[in-house]
């Protein structure tokens, strides 16, 4: 069997989507490349969280064919595959519904950068990107599109939901949980009145600390 | 002791209801239909979550008569053998008073489709029903007078909550936990503004692609 | 020990109050009298939910006077044993600061009956008494005054929090779960319009066939 | 390996802070100092929470420097310490971006006291400090400066999130659990319009009560 330990490192991260409230159902999907081989391994179409397991993964090359698996490959592997194509630095995508955020996406807004959290994660706003269907690999490129001028590793797409992008797929689910952490503080504050601003440049030395000092 | 294996799926789903939050206390119920022999597992009435066990499941024939079982049947037995009798495709109906979904049911409001995950399992909004008292089958009679020209295999009822109808008891719950996850997200949208429409085109398309092509 | 029995119900029914998410810490308490001997057994104040026991709950007279314990009674012991006082038919009581019923109270509003669970559980509103200070007995003057003309069996007390009677510690507490539950369905109703109402003559027949009909 | 006990106790606390929602993925930590030595321990930088142990703990003195540990202590390490320098009844401080207390602070604005449940806890309001960048001790000058003319153990910063000190590490967490819940309710109650006000020889008696009579 392919890439046995990406298979059980993804396998173990969809467990985190319904732990983190970020998805209903089999709704969601995350995905990891290899980066020696460049296969990346994506949960199968429509398999409810509890069924997955590392063996049920399905293994696609860079163009989203199927190399190993019993199963149909997710109905985002399109999308997922163009993302990694377009960006060589990214090796985790996830993508959810996650309420606050997929609010956010029905609007057509961007969710702006209003706390030192948003700050230091995202170094500003998550943006978002226009309408696509499911599918094909439309929506892939809005997301290279709309991320491709932002520090934020996750964008929002209209009337759809999440894309989250990281080096790693660890680091892609960290981005989608603090985008709904985030969406959810910040809609909470809209109903409150407008949120003070921070200072650019204190966003700009927040992002700077949290990407290079903060962790290990 | 007849229909054992129902009886099992059908009390594991009950579970379902407490687990993604669409019920309180005893509220909520499911029942499945034997395609085989139209005999209908239903929960027992005003028993706890925690205490259903596939022994205690009560099992009714197309008119709601107990067929077999100890307990008496839940005090929505009549309107799901309404439905069952009306619609030869339904083989699972569930009830809840999700909170969401209820809050639009209060209203008398339809959740309208502004997400492509409402597109996809909807096909359009989800409409309300009028009122109608418990204990007989005027709700059965609502639920089919108002699902029967729309693709949602779900409804609201006015004042009450939420009836979910699928092929299998499986499938309903589906839809009743996605009704109620769309019902968040549109509430969550519309505290912000009015959310973007999706052009009727491009929900066919969304319809189409997820009822033939998604899943395994 | 006295009343084993009834200290091992009123010990596990405090489970229930964060399991339904109605407590935060230490706060919240329930009280179960026993028929037989006038006894009650109420929660030790300040101690967590976790390290309950039903040898660390308290028995008091119905005055209030510890009959039995190592611990000192709740801060609420003297209102509990003045509603027992005053209400023969209640054996159960529960106290929460449960989120939307509080939001509620801090109003000084009655929750109003605009569901079909409402009116079974209910009957009506759930009503607002006013303001009390705690640790003597004048919270429970309120709770008697406040529901002696409702069908409601739980009431919410103005700034403060709910407070939910029933024949059993049970029942009280299926109580103060449906309270909140119909607390925050009402509260999420309202942030989108105005309730439709049911006919009075219609939430009568609700009430009655829930109160003799539902059920074993 | 110093201080045993507090690296336990502070490693179990901070299991209550994702229990509590308090925090999302890694924000958020937890310090407590050992009255005898002055030594204080502090989570790790950037660790999650399922990985923490008593050994990963990190030991700090007084001034923020490692006495014994192999991770780096937490970024906010220079603040903890300031309070600690600052205020000499404190012995534990938590931290955390929980949702509804951070809303509070994106706005500026303080928690008013609208509920016995914070007459009892905080005395009044939870106050608001000015915003400071992270990573160095400026945020302690701010909590010190926002909270030593209150009687509330917690602050909010702007921008940013909460700030919870306590004469033991757990009472600390016990703050910032009780901040996060007035938060919601009164945030809760703010959508529907005014919470009534309390008289504030009430919050002075409720306050005087909880201190002194409340608990064993």
């Amino acid at each position: 069997m392919l890439l046995p330990e990406l298979r059980q490192i993804v396998c173990e991260l969809h467990a985190e989507l319904p732990k983190n409230s970020l998805v209903a159902w089999t709704s969601g999907n995350i995905s990891g490349r290899d980066p020696e081989t460049g296969l990346v391994v994506i949960k199968p179409s429509g398999v409810t969280f509890a069924e997955l397991t590392p063996e049920n993964m399905v293994v696609v090359d860079i163009d989203g064919k199927i190399v190993e698996g019993d199963y149909k490959a997710s109905s985002d592997t399109a999308s997922h595959c163009y993302i990694y194509r377009h960006m060589p630095d990214v090796n985790g995508i996830v993508h959810t519904h996650s309420r606050y955020a997929t609010a956010f996406a029905t609007l057509g807004r961007e969710i702006p950068c209003v706390t030192t959290a948003m700050s230091d994660e995202f170094g500003g706003p998550i943006p978002c990107g226009g309408f696509a269907l499911i599918g094909g690999e439309e929506i892939g490129q809005v997301v290279v599109e709309t991320i491709k001028d932002h520090r934020s590793p996750s964008c929002l797409l209209q009337s759809h939901g999440v894309f989250a992008t990281g080096p790693s797929a660890e680091k892609a689910v960290k981005a989608a949980v603090m985008t709904e952490d985030n969406a959810a503080i910040v809609w909470t504050a809209l109903q409150m009145g407008t949120p003070l601003t921070i200072d650019p440049a204190d966003i700009d030395k927040l992002y700077d600390r949290y990407q290079n000092v903060y962790g290990q």
